[in-house]
This record gives C-alpha cells, structure tokens and sequence, in this order.
C-alpha cells in the first residue's frame, strides 16, 4: 500500500474512492422524473414533489419546454467560465483556477444531486432529479467556488475534495432551513449562497493555513495578461447575472422585475466602482481588482430582494452602494496596515511615498492577514462576503415594509408564509388571491425570521468553515509549505514553460529532460521533507 | 476645492456628479410597468404605450414569459464581451479598452433608461422601464461603444464621460426621427446605430486630437496575445450578429428572416475577407486586422435589410460586397500612402520594398491620418462606417422594389407607413389584411424616406461628434498629450507589470515602491508640463 | 496566368472560384420556407418536408417562436468559440486556429446548406433553408473542424479547403444513410458526427504528410497562455454540450433525458479525468492536454444514446468511462513509445528518467506516430474517434435491450422503425399509442443496423478521408515542408512579433521594415525552393 501511495498520491486514492462511492449511491438511489413508469402514478404529484427541495423555486413545467432551458446554459456559463476565469488573475496559478473550477463543479453538482433528493425522496426510496436539480447542484458549486476562491493557491486538490465533501452537505442544510424552515426570501441566493460561500471560506481559510504571514507572498500578484483572463470572468459574471437572481423568483411578473433590478443594481455599482476606485487612489488611478470584483457587487447587494419591489431608483442606489462598500472594503481593510508600515515607508521615502502606502492600491488584503492572520486571495469577502450581509440587511427592512398596498396580490406570492392560515379570509381580499394559505405572519415576523436566517447562515458557514478548515490539515490531505503555494508547476506537469522560447531542433529527449529535472530538485528541497506532499500530490 | 481636485482628479469629481444626478432623475421619474397598481388600471395600454419609444419594436409579451428574454442576454455578451475584447488588440491597451467597455456601458444604459422614457411618459408624468428599454440601452451603448473605437487610446476617460453624456441624447433623437418620424425601415440598426456610431466617432477623433500625425504611435501596434483577446470579442459578435440584428424585427416570419439573412451575409462576409486579405496581400498572407474586423461587415451591411425578403444568394451577395467592402477599405485608404512615403522606402531598399509598403497590410488608416488628420484606432469607418452607408444605400434599393406581390400580406408589417391610410382599402384587399392604417405611401416615397434617414444621420452624426470632440477639449476634461497615448500605466495600477518577472523574496515594500516611482517619474516628464494632465486623471 | 498566380496564390484563386460557384448555386436553387408565395400554397407540408432531410428531427415549430432559437447561438458558440479556442493550445499557431475555424466554418456552412436541400428538393426544383438548416450545417462543419483537429498546423489553407470541399458531402451522405436509411439513432451524433470527423480527419493526415517523424516538431507545444486560451474552447463546450445532444432527440420526456444524461456523463468523464491523468503520472501531475480535452469525452460518449433511458448511474457511468477511455488513450498510445526511446533515456539518467518517460505526460501520440507514421496534432483520436466507437457500442447495447417495458410509450417515438408496420397493432397497445407505422423491427434488427451504421461510418470516413488527403497533395495544394509546419507567420502578416518589445519612437518605416524583411529571409531559405509553396500561399 504504501509503495501504490507513493506511486499515485493520495488525491488519486481520494478521488477513486469517492467517485466509486457516489457512483454506487446513484446506483441506488437516483431516477430520472419522466421515466415512462412514474409519469403514469404520479403523474400531477410528480413536478411538486422535487419542488420542496432546496432552492426548487423555479416554475417545474418550464423544464419541459425547452431543450435545454437557457437559463441553465447561463448558469454554467458563470459557473465555470465565469467563476474559473475570474480566478485566473494569479500569474502562476491560471492553470490551476481553471482546473480546479472544473474538478470542484463535478464533485459538487454529483453531490449536490444526490443530498438534495433526500428531502425529496418518495415513499419508494428513490431520488428524483430533474434539470431543476442540475440548477440547485450550480448553486452549491457557486458555494463552493466562492469558497475557493478564498485560498486559491494556499491549498492542494487534495483538501478541497474535502472541502467539497463538507461544504455541499452543510450548505444544503443551510438553504433547506432558511429557504423551506425559516421561509425568508433570498431570491439571488446573497445569504445562502454568496455570504454562506464567503464566510465558509473565510473560516476555511484561517485554519487551513494557520501561519502568521507578515509580507505577500511573491507569486501573489497578476500580469497584464492574467488580469485580461480574468476579465472574461468578470463580463460573463456580469452578462448573466440577471438570470442568476431571477431564476429563483416566483410569478412572471416578479422575475421580470428580477432582471431588471439586477441590472440596475449592476449599472450603478459598476459606475460607481470606477468613480470610487480613482476616488481613493492616490493619482486618480483605477485598480484592476476593483473593476474585476466590485462592479459586480451590485449583483451580489440587491441578490436578496432582487425580485420585490425596489422601484427603480431603489434598484441603482443599491447597487452604488453595494460597489462602493465592495470598492471600500477592498481599500480599506489594506489601508489600515498603515501603521505598521509606516516607519519603514518613512526610511525608504520620506513622506511621499507614504502616502502610496496609505492609499494606494495593494493587491492583498493585508489588515485581514496582519489582525486576523486571515488570508483571502480574490477577496471574496469583498466581493461575496460584505455586499451578502449588506443584501441580508437590505431584505430585513424590505420584509418590514412589505404590505398588500405595495404589492398588491402578489404579496402572498412572495412571502407565501405571510399569507392568512385559512383560506377564507384570503377569499374575503379585494380582489379575492388564489394562493395556498401560509402562517399568517406580520411583516415584523417576517422581518424577524430574515434575521435569524442571516445569523443562522453566519454562524453555520463560520463554525462549518472553521472545522472543516482544521480537518484537512490532518498529514494525508497533503498541506502546502509557503514556497509551493500559487504555483502551476506544482500540479501541472506543462505548467512551469511559459518563460522558454522555442526550443531549437533537437532530439526529443534533450528539450523535455531538463524541464522534468530542475521541477523534481525543486521539489527535493522544498516538498520532499514535509515527507506528506510528495511530488506534487 | 482646489486640493480636493489635485486629490482626486476631475474624473471622479464629474463621475460622482453624474451619478448623484441620474440617481436623482430615476428617483423622481421612473417606475416598473408592471408593479400591481399599475398593471390593473392601464391593463391592456401599458405594453403598447412603451413600444412607442425609440427602436421599441420587440414584441413585449415575449419579454413576460422568460425570466431572461434569452435575446437580452445574447446582445448583452456582444456589448461587453464582443465590443470590449474586439478592441483588446493594442499591446498596452486592454484593461482600458474593457474597463471603458464597462464604464461607459454602465452609464450609456443609464441615461438611455430615463431618455427613452421621455417619449414614452405617460399622464402622470412617470417613465416606465421594461426589459425592452434595457435592449434599447444596449443599442445607444453599442453606438457609443462604436465612437469610442474611433479614439481608443487617445482620450481620456473623463472625456469619455462626455462622449456618452453627448452622445446618447443625439442618438436617441436620430432614432426616433428616423425610425418612428420619417418611418424608415432599420432591422438591426445599421443606420441608426453602426453609421451613426462611426460618423459620431470620425467626428468626434478629428476634433479631439487635432495634431497632424505623421508616424504611427510605438504603442499602437498589437502583439499574438492581444490579437488573441481581440479574437474573443469577433467570435461572440459574429455569434450573436444573427440576435442583433432580428430582435428588432415585427412577425415570426420576417423574424426568421432575418436571422437566415444575417447568418447567409456573415458566412459570405467571413470567406470572402480571407481570400480578399490574401488577394491584395504581397504574399498572399491574411491580416489579423481584416480577419477581427471585416469577417462581421456581412452583419452590419444586410443589417437596414435584415428582415425583408432579400432571398438568400441576395443576402450572401450582400455579404460578400460588404465584406470585400470593408477589407478593401482598411486595406486602400492605406495603401494611397505610397505617394508620400515612396522616396524613403527607395532610398531603403530599392524597388523590393516599394511594394512591401504599397500593398502590404499597414497598421494603422495613414490616408486617413494624412490627408485628414483624422486617426481611427479601430477602424470603426471600415467595419460600421462605410458598410453602414451600404447597407442604407440597400435599403433604399429594397424599398424602391417593395410591393405587394413581393412581401404579400407582409408588406405593410414591415412598411407600415405603406398602409392605406383607410381601412376599407385594406379591407378589400384579397386576402384582407389586418393591419393598422398607415400613410398611404408608394415605393418611391418610402424610398426617398430612407435617403432622408440616411442624410440626416449622417450629418447629425458629423456634426455632433465633432462638437462634441470639440467641447471635450477644454482643460478639465484632461487631453492626452502623445506619449501619454495607448498605455494603461496612465489609468491602471497595475498596468506596467507585464516584463516584470517573478520578484525573488523580498520585503514588501522593496517589490512595491520602484514601480510605484518609476510610473511617477514617468508622469513627471509627460504630463505634468500640459498641467491638466495631473496624475492619470 | 503566372504572373497572377505569383502575385496572389493559389488560395485566393480557388476562394475567389469556390465562392462564386457557390454563389451562382444559390441564385438558381435555394429559397427561404417562408416567403408569401410558399407558405400559402403548401401551408401545412413546408415544415414537414424539410425535416426529412439530414439530421432535422429538431421540432420546425420552435423556429418560429424564437427570433433566433437560444439553441442554435449554443451550437454556434461550440463551433466557433469552442473548437476554435480548443486549438489555440500550440504555441505559434492561435491565431491560425482561430482563423481556420471561421474560414472553414463559412464554407461548411454554405455548402451544407446546399447539400442538405438536395434531399428536401421540392417539385419546383428550389432547395428550401430554414434555421433547421443551420443547426445541420453546424454540424457539418463540426465534423470538418474534427478533422482540422487531426492536421492543424500540417496544412496549408488552401489544402483545407479542399478538405471542406470533399468532406461535407461524404458527411451527409453518410449522416443520411445512417439516420435515414438505416434509421439508427444517434442522438447526439456521435457516430455520424464525432466518429466519423474524427477518421476522416485521420485518414487524411495519414495521407497529407506522408513522412515517417521521428521526433516531435519542436513548434508543437504549448505555452501557458496558449494553454488557458485553450481552456476557453473547453469551457464553453462543457457549458453546451447538453444543448448538442439535445436538440436532436424528439419529444420533451426524452429531450430532459438528454440534458440529465450529458450533463451526468460530462461530469463523471471531469472528475475520472483529473482522478486518472493524477493516477497515470509518475509524480501525480495533471496534464493540461488531458484536462483540455478528455474531460469533455463524457459528451461524446453518451451521445449516441443522450435521449435514451440510461438511468443516472448509467449516464453517470457511461461518463466516467468515457473519460478513462480517453485519458488512457492519450497516455497509452505515448507510453508505448518506451520501447524506442529507452536507451536514450538510459544512457542520460539511469533508471529514474526512465520512468519520466515510461509513463509521464508527452505532448505527442508518439505511438500512433512511430508505428502508423500517423500524427495527430489535438489528439481527436483520444477526444471524438475512440470515445464516439464507445458511444457507438453502447447504442448497439441500448438497441439490444429496447422494450416496450423499459420505454413505454416512448418507445416508437425514440426508435420509430421499431413501430408495427400496420396501424391497427398500434391501436391495440395498452395504452393506444398514436404514431406513424414504421418497418415493425425488432430489438435486435435495430441493434444489427446500429452495428451497421457504425461499421458503414468507419469505412467511408477513413477510406473519404484517405483519398482527400491524397488529392491534396497535388501541387497547387502548397503542401507544407516540415520547417513551415506550426507557424502563424507563414500566414499571418502579423504572427511574428509576440517577441518584439515596445519599439522606441522611431520613423514608422524603422519600425515596420526589419520585421517584412526577416520574414522575407525567413521564407527564402524555406518555402521558395520547394516552389510551389510560395510566399505563404
């Protein structure tokens, strides 16, 4: 066994054992919704039943219509074009993103379909999955991506299977409590999703590599060219994100105004993030992780309420806001390292660069890592993390102003548990609303269970985080020592070439040779007397 | 004030104006058109009243059934990703070009929203937005993002803020004129927004920078990576092309149309810009620059056209001319430089290279900028300019030949203005048609309307732009001085970095203060004689 | 002649020619369904009647309610953006990939169009097209640029065309056999598209380059960046691949069907991927190649078969197959090299290089090379030859074991010459099924044709495939010396400078003449002696 661990490494043992354990549990457990058999028994049941899982909001029969809904198609689209590109801004560690946006989507969507049918499992047993399953299982990948996004670089694929094995479960637990216990509306998934993601990563992030780090590391900072990929990422993020907030929202009417509110969200908070990025830089300058982050804040802000009634102006002002606190957030958690490097500012320039220090733009969010010794490489909690909790908050006060005279009869239609507990009186409206009855809870109710669920979601994404964190530092899950972090060659066998030029003609051997060397005498010095992370994995 | 503007640069203190301003607008004005109280009393009027406004001609109940109206999402990836990337293929230019992509999106939409709204304002006053307006936003973003292609490189981003902030009011007007005063027809807006655009733009780039050039910038030039990039936004154009220009048109039939017309003049577009590359080419080689750019003139010059019935070889025709137009013209507006540069090439190389120069693929449109002094970064004339004037003169052809037994029963769908202006006449006509009456107009007058539209494009486009290139002139709207040109040091943080290789382990502050000064110094010796050019912005 | 011939080459010539050809073809036979005229006369057949041709089992109704289907700008994005971008991986070539793809995507296109009309011919003579043509002319023109895959960077632009030319009619001759004469099912097209693309493609690189290589070319590699350029092609064809399998399948039920299989297919091939290139690699590395392409052998493998009652476990293990199959393919066919280079590797590390070599990632399939003298520059073998004969098999299985039981009555819709030749049996079924007669086959007569159609497939692309590549070694085809192999300058004005730094400002023909004239140089010691290869084209 042991020669076969030094053979393969243990992410091959992992990743066998469980891709063989799921393939037995959908072996199973899964079925198809419309097999032949099963139309016939239940046939109205069917669609209903798989709609009390999770985030199963999405109206069931438009699932038929399509080929593929396109909704779904601009789901993945962000998930792995947008997500993987987005994270490709490192200058060493684009390979990586990519890769790992890809292996962490296909653990998590399996997973996710399989948890996600226990509360939809019919007396025989069986889970049901449906396109709408293939929807959920993206929101808990975007959960998990964003959580990755918080130590891209600092973890081997090793732990973030794990990660993945630990974070789907608690993050279906979580959406199962707020969205069907607590009954709260997330319609973009800004508390169960982005502000789970973020602070489950964050507290990922703090145990995983528990070392006091007092300066960036080198490989840690972006090219001209890895900040264009990361682009891409950023402008299909932001090109669909009104299909991401509003493929949740009940009623025709409420997810048009889902589109719509996001994009004025993403309007203002992509002008505003512009605006205050030369705002606060010393020369007026623009920073490339603002404008690949903070302008999608909006998206994030107005996530919770996106299909309510914000009016407009409401939508946009939401959305600066949100831009700008994302734009501060990135700024001001660095800016305050200040002190700390001042006296040696002070020695190197003498007053002018100090204030570069004081304001300029710094690629890492160095009063995290100096206070909290809390590392957070896209800054997913300012882009995820701070704009969920302002969404949170935003839909605490809309819950407390929602009322029949705004809304009208689509009231009960978004808050289906306001609605009176016995039909009649919903009868007696003007005019009479067709809706199932609900628990006849107050707007402060309401207002009061957003609450809890922001605390809750909080709390388990902290605490779960944290566990999780320390979990996979346990020897076989193969932690990284500081030099092998944000860094391709370590996992790639292509990954370290780009500086050489075309070979000249020579024989096969000479010109792939030396490159397989000098990587293993790298290794010999930095991963070989860990003794755990050997030879990459 | 005066610190404060040293502090933060003019570009934020006119960013947050603007934003302020337009939050306040959209605070007093504008409201959903389907919140409850709106949709009971104007029940059946409200969609109808919206479709009056500018380009308004997408079916609204389309925009009801989908969470996202897919098409909305298509033309989305072609103003970020398509337009944003397209203009990525400067060596030392793509964040600038996709961060302007987004930043002037962002507030072209904006202002879009609340213009379009003044046509469209109802009794009380209040501008309804739906998700039609955000496709109108898109089309007055493309036009500006068109004008914007003219100077690349060479304007700031606070005279960008002008360019939209002028542009938009005009393009809406232009619009409104042409498509609901004198009628014309426009499918995919090849008259109102790619010539418009360009002639904005033209004008616009002759004003602003109104030094004679006699040699090509250093910096605008492309390298393999960049005119990579520039080939993501090409493809996503040419992919969407076929949405463009068919979600404006009325019926499912003409509908279908036009996407079959574009698809047959993109593909005819597509091959006939490679082998006319290679034809005029001195070896017979392909020039990226034609291949980015020409392959779309098929989508821009049957856009005027793209619904009707052409038949399909007159939409591959139509294609190939345009996209032979448009090689032809990024390759012979060139060319005619030989006059003035053939002494130096002989004195050179003697004869060999006389037809390097007179043939062979030159950057940069130098008649353009010789005999005009007017400079165009991306050609914008080549793509939408002159391919716009030809696809207007087509349809102008197309309406001289419309007639009953042509279109049938469709004729007065898509010339609506042909209609009898009674509707007995409409009545008797076998079949009998149910349209709404129209003005009566012949062949001829229609015709003749869309000369018109095409003239008073034109000249509103030229002279527009150029006073507003004229205005963006005043000091704080910060001119770019020549070597302040294409470089993203001047706008980005991070910009300057691509040589740098990895920094060895070093403090911190070691790896940031010698770019930090060397940008400093840079400015030093550039832009801060001019004194409006302080610091970047 | 010859003087016109030097001057623009033969690609412009036989472009100009094919164009026109093409041209003339469309203004004597094709016409659109929808014009007034037709759709009166035959009101109800003109749908019908085109959706006998190729590959039209697309429901023709959902053409008309979309202005372009969301499907079709799916399968656009995969051809264009997708292949395209999957073949930027080398590291001189990108910007051929991506021009070769739109050049032979617009001619497979067009004659696609025509071809496809031959079968759907009406009375009158007139080939009708529909958006229904499109979708299949993308799939003729993913069959070509399967193909390409298999010679990119061996060929020149106008032995490609020749390739276009004789490829698409071969592949619709062969698609109609199969899927009309023989009647199989083929889903998502994995025999008739990727299987056969993918022979075709291997026949004639056999036959283009017919010298025995013994080491690899040392253009033939990636770089970093030519890498993730690469991993945008496989994103966006993991994002859409459901949409390819699905469009194809009749009826809701099946079409959901499709999307689940796919989607579980493609994940279970991306995670074994990652498991198995880890597993295989002496140090536990990825490889990007495996990464980039083997995890979308999911999609192919379960194409045959996407609509078909798989059961999740089925699709999910027909994926993770899929994906061993392919990575393995990549590594085996490497790894047997080890016989010959042995010694070598011997004599410079004793015994641990061995091992590098043994078994480590090589960039080439040296096996397929040495022994077949065949080479394979993306490795389509691995990616859509072995997994479509996979998927082929398994829908031979599927055939065995179809049954009224397992299907319902979905059976004679998926399988519809399986249906009783007589009305009346189908009037006696429990319940009455309401279908068109068929041929009454039964399971294991379909699962004889499937084995049929595959063996046919086979046959005719390898033997289609040898002969074009013969024929195009005829001398105005400018084949390629081995020195001119993989290298954008040869066809590109602009594919050499990604070296060049920032020029400083100098007079504009400083900069641009050394750059012509090194080319120049370049060429005279390559391409001119061998004559016909001339100046690129």
């Amino acid at each position: 066994m042991v020669t076969l661990l030094e053979r393969v490494g243990w992410f091959a043992i992992y990743g066998t054992t469980v891709q063989a354990v799921l393939l037995l549990l959908f072996m199973a457990f899964v079925q198809y919704s419309n097999v032949p058999g099963r139309t016939l028994t239940n046939h109205t049941g069917a669609t209903d039943a798989t709609s009390e899982a999770g985030l199963n909001v999405y109206p069931s029969k438009h699932t038929l219509l399509h080929p593929t809904p396109p909704v779904l198609g601009d789901i993945q689209v962000m998930i792995l074009v947008g997500f993987g590109f987005l994270m490709t801004f490192l200058r060493r560690y684009g390979h990586s993103a990519l890769g790992l946006t890809l292996l962490l989507t296909s653990l998590a969507l399996q997973i996710s379909l399989l948890l996600e049918g226990v509360s939809s499992t019919t007396a025989t047993g069986t889970i049901t999955i449906t396109i709408h399953s293939l929807l959920n299982g993206n929101f808990a990948s975007a959960a998990c991506l964003i959580s990755l996004g918080a130590v891209l670089g600092r973890t081997s694929p090793t732990q973030l299977l794990f990660l993945v094995l630990l974070e789907v479960p608690v993050y279906t637990l979580n959406a199962h409590l707020c969205l069907n216990v607590l009954g709260i509306v997330d319609h973009g998934g800004s508390i169960v999703i982005h502000m789970f993601g973020a602070f489950f990563g964050l507290g990922f992030s703090k145990f995983v590599t528990r070392s006091m780090i007092l300066m960036p590391h080198p490989k840690a900072s972006s090219t001209a060219t890895s900040d264009t990929f990361s682009m891409i990422g950023t402008l299909f993020l932001w090109v669909y994100w009104p299909s991401f907030n509003a493929v949740l929202v009940e009623g025709a009417a409420a997810r048009n105004r889902a589109v719509l509110n996001t994009y004025l969200a993403l309007l203002g908070s992509t002008f505003c993030t512009f605006v205050f990025s030369s705002w606060v830089h010393v020369r007026g300058k623009w920073t490339m992780t603002h404008v690949q982050n903070a302008t999608l804040a909006g998206g994030v802000g107005v996530g919770a309420v996106a299909g309510l009634i914000l009016y407009p102006w409401g939508a946009l002002l939401l959305g600066c806001s949100a831009g700008m606190l994302s734009t501060l957030s990135y700024i001001y958690l660095q800016a305050s390292l200040f002190s700390r490097t001042f006296l040696l500012a002070v020695s190197l320039d003498r007053g002018r660069a100090v204030s570069e220090v004081m304001i300029g733009a710094v690629c890492w969010q160095r009063l995290l890592e100096i206070k909290l010794g809390l590392q957070d490489t896209c800054g997913v909690l300012h882009l995820h993390g701070l704009p969920g909790v302002f969404s949170a908050c935003v839909s605490i006060g809309a819950a407390l102003f929602a009322s029949l005279t705004t809304f009208g009869d689509e009231l009960f239609q978004q808050y289906p548990l306001m609605a009176p507990t016995n039909t009649s009186t919903l009868a007696e409206l003007e005019p009479p609303v067709v809706v199932a009855p609900g628990e006849g809870r107050s707007a402060v109710h309401q207002a009061l269970f957003q609450l809890l669920a922001t605390g809750v979601t909080l709390l388990l994404a902290v605490v779960a985080g944290a566990v999780s964190g320390f979990a996979v530092t346990f020897p076989s899950c193969q932690r990284l020592a500081r030099p092998q972090q944000y860094n391709d060659a370590l996992w790639w066998e292509e990954g370290d070439e780009e500086e050489s030029e075309i070979p000249t003609i020579a024989p096969a051997l000479d010109v792939d040779f030396p490159k397989l060397f000098s990587v293993q005498v790298a290794h010999g010095e930095t991963g070989r007397r860990p003794s755990n992370v050997r030879n990459g994995m």
